[in-house]
């Protein structure tokens, strides 16, 4: 039972994905926590692959920003990714592991500052904003210098969603599928699909 | 004090949709909610307008689908609209009014009624699908006829969103503004703004 097994659902996603890479937004998608207020939170955030060979879903973060004190007291989030030109939905339910610098997990930690080199020189230049996440009242754009070889500066994490439940919708044909994880006898995680209506 | 105060995210809102208005998918946006499970729970939904001249925003609905639950346990939601040609990003945060035909509100009912004759005969007849909500394996679309004079079926309901909190982003200018409402002395809403980073 050691082969990797592959979510249905995954094959959909990278189809969708491959058909409209000539569209920049096609790798955005909305992210929704539940605020510490208990009142949902959703913004709009970047995909940045599948972790390995796994359906584990990459995002980068700051580690000041809001929804990652959310996580931290609800580790769920749904996932509302639309593909606009073909037309599907794929609503992405399942736990976020946030990897920062603290992490005592040699592998996160490795898998953390996998990503901090995948990211332009512009994008690591963000993290280190004083005032990111903090109200500015300064107009001039600030300048920073950061060693191309450096590695990941305190604010940069990452955040792994862990897949345990997929609605796809396309609007165009109306098929709606469901996918949901199970554990097999031996531990393992499996999908299970049904074909079904969009909010069940 | 009667003159209705237009909310100053509602101008820049309405200029990203004019600014896009050919482009189909500008007009929907990810409606977060809270499941009955404390979850997050996140779908793509179609923007109805403002109600009247307010900055209330109106999203048609069925009563049978699982945000309609999620919203009588926690009627809070955060919309997220990405509109992807101009960069902006809206974060609209606010309390959920659920409109069916059960409200005793002659004046709801009405927003409801006017929501149902605006809808084509086509988004009509999907109200009347017995299957909408539940897993289907019946494979053959099915016909049902509705008289173009009756009024909203039983599963048709409206919600308003009446803002609270408003996050504005632009991706491209990187600009950032955060309104917020407030109460006047005289019980009459108010909107604050500041320039922020986008997570505050």
């Amino acid at each position: 039972m050691g082969t990797p097994v592959t979510a249905p659902w995954k094959q959909l996603l990278l189809q969708a994905l491959e058909s409209q890479s000539h569209l920049k937004h096609s790798i955005y998608f909305q992210l929704a926590t539940v605020g510490t207020n208990g009142r949902p939170s959703n913004r709009t955030v970047v995909f940045r692959g599948f972790q390995d060979n796994t359906d584990k879903i990459q995002i980068n973060s700051d580690t000041r920003s809001r929804k990652i004190e959310e996580l931290k007291s609800c580790p769920f989030s749904e996932i509302c990714w639309y593909f606009t030109e073909s037309w599907d939905q794929f609503r992405i339910n399942g736990r976020v592991d946030v990897i920062d610098g603290s992490n005592s997990d040699p592998e996160k930690l490795q898998i953390r500052e996998k990503s901090w080199f995948g990211c332009s020189m512009k994008a690591r230049l963000q993290y280190l904003d004083p005032e990111q996440g903090c109200p500015s009242v300064n107009e001039q754009p600030k300048e920073f210098s950061l060693d191309p070889c450096a590695g990941p500066v305190d604010a940069f994490c990452v955040l792994i969603l862990d897949p345990d439940q997929v609605d796809y919708l396309n609007l165009k044909s109306n098929q709606k599928l469901k996918f949901m994880s199970r554990l097999s006898d031996n531990g393992e995680k499996y999908w299970a699909s049904l074909k079904t209506s969009p909010e069940c």
